[in-house]
């Protein structure tokens, strides 16, 4: 493919709107891969600091969250833009004044080339986008969608395998309520031969229309009762957090907390060495500490630092400026 | 006049303080308004974004104020500035352990090239301009003053009638605790010929002794009953928002917020083709939502992107920049 | 010395933490005071403004500190590097959910090139210096440590008077609970023939397993009964705040807090020409607001503005870039 092509690709994110997973297809998956592995390598050499000078970035979060927004404040700085921060603002002047969602948003874009918007509420951003001329980035909505995650993810794994088709995987934990595991299975399902294990206690299992809804696109969805039922030849383990605010009855939340956990024994029994082990933090117990230095683990090292780079390619994308 | 005499007439501002609309004359509103237009103008040709280089501002904000905020830290930054951002700092340390107003700024100076303050009580950016060496912008307090609010409403008239005297225009809303409209009204005053027609609830109208003090300085100002007695004629609507926080009782609040609100039957009633519809936002109710796409309509676009230039051009100014 | 080897005098700082004063010996510190120096004379000269140039610095504020906050903030973007911050987030996210101190700071490390942490627990930041590869400073560990402070005082005190041995002082205030007291003895005690004269209500004296350890490094300490006791050939006189946090019985705070407070009477009758008055604010009255125009007034001026370059120098040392 020609450099006038690609650029012509590249184009495709110009001033667009990322809100879902849904709207990426693998072609556009790959541009941000090669994207980001493009920035990794300016870094490496000192270059690449002033891609996004001249670039003012809100974020824009209505609920703390204190990885991913200090992910995007350093992808932003780091390439030489700039960002006015608003963390937890439903607590603050307007919003408690009663402004609309649409309101805020219009008022912001007066002064930013792009806004980055972590909601509590399921299909805040989608709003945003639609009430803003400015391009606006989900950062999380809810128990909606957290697409940059799902990438950060797909691209630690195309990093170590070349490829992210034709894998084998474990996803553990929170199936239900994970919006970061329902993003994530919908990236695999764009790719061909993917094959997942499902590892959850039954309360928290993918539910059954998500699992036909996946399922129908092509991918391999297995549920495991065990993990002893793990087969030995999976690329990746991808373990989650089982969240306590989602539960009322903080004795059932004990209860299936720590059903599963990642430990020296099972990796030795189930796993394998060219594996590695993957967590989307924060943890709390599902992956032992024992872990953390074992080099196929990377979600305190690779999955942090490529959500960085992955943040700073999709920025540089649709602010057109790659 | 030559360019060496404006920038003589700029060094008027030149580490001085902006605390209250009074202050300004109508020499120095016109020179915002001309070094507002310059920046706009640099903007335009992507030049500019190093006019503040070098310079440190620190946003002071003892409430929270989402707008303000964000308005004069993009201005900082978009100009290459870099700022000291605290936010509602009543809940944090230094204020909480008892230390005075007084002290909090003189160690803050220290740091700063200048202070950018928010503050609940009317009257305390005063204290701290007396106490400070550095230079102290007022970005409101209390009931008091909002003197940039009033100059980005007086540039965006401006802009589109090319001058701000012998204006026929209407203020609506609350005009008994309105700082924003108070600070408004007294810029009108300084230029000949404007004339203003004030409707609100009784509750919420002009203090008489305001109405005399304005008066004497040469408006024309008109008590109206009702929206029906709007002249047909005026080149802007400047509506306000009924402060919620105002009332002890939420039934009379309730009762009184919308009164008047602006229409698109309203507008075809008593509006015409050359008007500008303005509000200071947030806005709760005020403007029907229908409005928002009329060219007519500012309060989502000029008003907001002309606060953020005048705060540009009047710390460029303060900082003898430009 | 050579050029060189200062240079490489200089490298042992190079991305080592800085979490207790007792890191430091004398030449290191002298290293700080030549390295601050040299900072203020190219800012002097408006120069210097990019050695931070590709610095990003989180800010990991456990705790609120508006004045400590802002002047690493301050430090860091006047000399053009930038910065993540995070204030208080033991109400944000990933702590409220469970995640460990560690974890935390593995995460924030992969974006920033240094941490500077503030944390109310003490021995946060040797827990979070042991996790992370990037060098920490510590910015406050409850009652443990503050090294930056006892820095920047020891550099004002080495600006007036060209060194920091064979100095003669008081120390007056809370020194039972008061971190920044203790760090201060500390370095006291590292330079030949200082004496300190200790001044504190008998509830808040200092702890005679300090008073031995100190003493045991070859500083002189005088506990003193009353004011009237001070020597009048002190060169600095030191107060601090009494901390109303650290009294669970107020009445017990009252009748102590203004137990020693400096006034105008006071300087007159035990002080003299050459002496100093420091004080590490914020202050609720230990000085009387009559002495802070009086030229050896130093607590809201140099001992500010040294804070910033102190830690200007120690950033600038641990990123290798002077």
């Amino acid at each position: 493919m020609s450099i006038k092509n690609l650029a012509s690709i590249n184009q495709s994110f110009y001033k667009k709107d990322l809100i879902s997973i849904d709207q990426l297809d693998p072609l556009s998956i790959q541009i941000i891969f090669r994207t980001t592995q493009h920035i990794i390598d300016l870094l490496q050499k000192n270059e690449g600091g002033d891609i996004l000078k001249g670039v003012l970035a809100t974020l824009l979060f209505f609920e703390p969250s204190s990885r991913t927004f200090s992910s995007f404040a350093a992808a932003i700085k780091r390439l030489g833009g700039v960002t006015v921060e608003y963390q937890n603002p439903t607590t603050t002047s307007s919003t408690v004044k009663g402004e609309t969602l649409e309101d805020t948003v219009r008022v912001f874009e007066n002064y930013s080339d792009i806004i980055i918007m972590r909601h509590p509420m399921t299909g805040a951003p989608i709003r945003a986008a639609q009430a803003a001329h400015a391009p606006v980035v989900n950062a999380g909505d809810g128990s909606g969608e957290h697409p940059t995650q799902a990438l950060l993810d797909m691209v630690t794994l195309f990093q170590r395998f070349g490829r992210v088709d034709h894998l084998k995987g474990v996803i553990a934990g929170d199936l239900l309520y994970g919006r970061t595991v329902h993003s994530l299975i919908k990236a695999f399902a764009m790719f061909e031969g993917n094959e997942l294990y499902l590892l959850s206690p039954p309360e928290l299992s993918l539910p059954p229309e998500l699992m036909k809804e996946f399922t129908k696109k092509g991918i391999k969805l297995t549920q495991l009762e065990t993990e002893k039922e793990i087969p030995t030849d999976c690329q990746f383990w991808y373990w989650t957090r089982v969240q306590k605010e989602r539960f009322s009855d903080i004795k059932e939340y004990e209860r299936v907390k720590n059903r599963y956990v990642v430990t020296p024994e099972l990796l030795k029994e189930r796993g394998n060495k060219e594996m590695v082990i993957m967590h989307p933090l924060p943890r709390v117990g599902e992956i032992d500490n024992r872990i953390d230095s074992d080099p196929r683990a990377l979600y305190l090292t690779n999955q942090v630092k490529n959500g960085m780079y992955i943040r700073m390619a999709l920025i540089a994308l649709i602010m057109g400026k790659l």
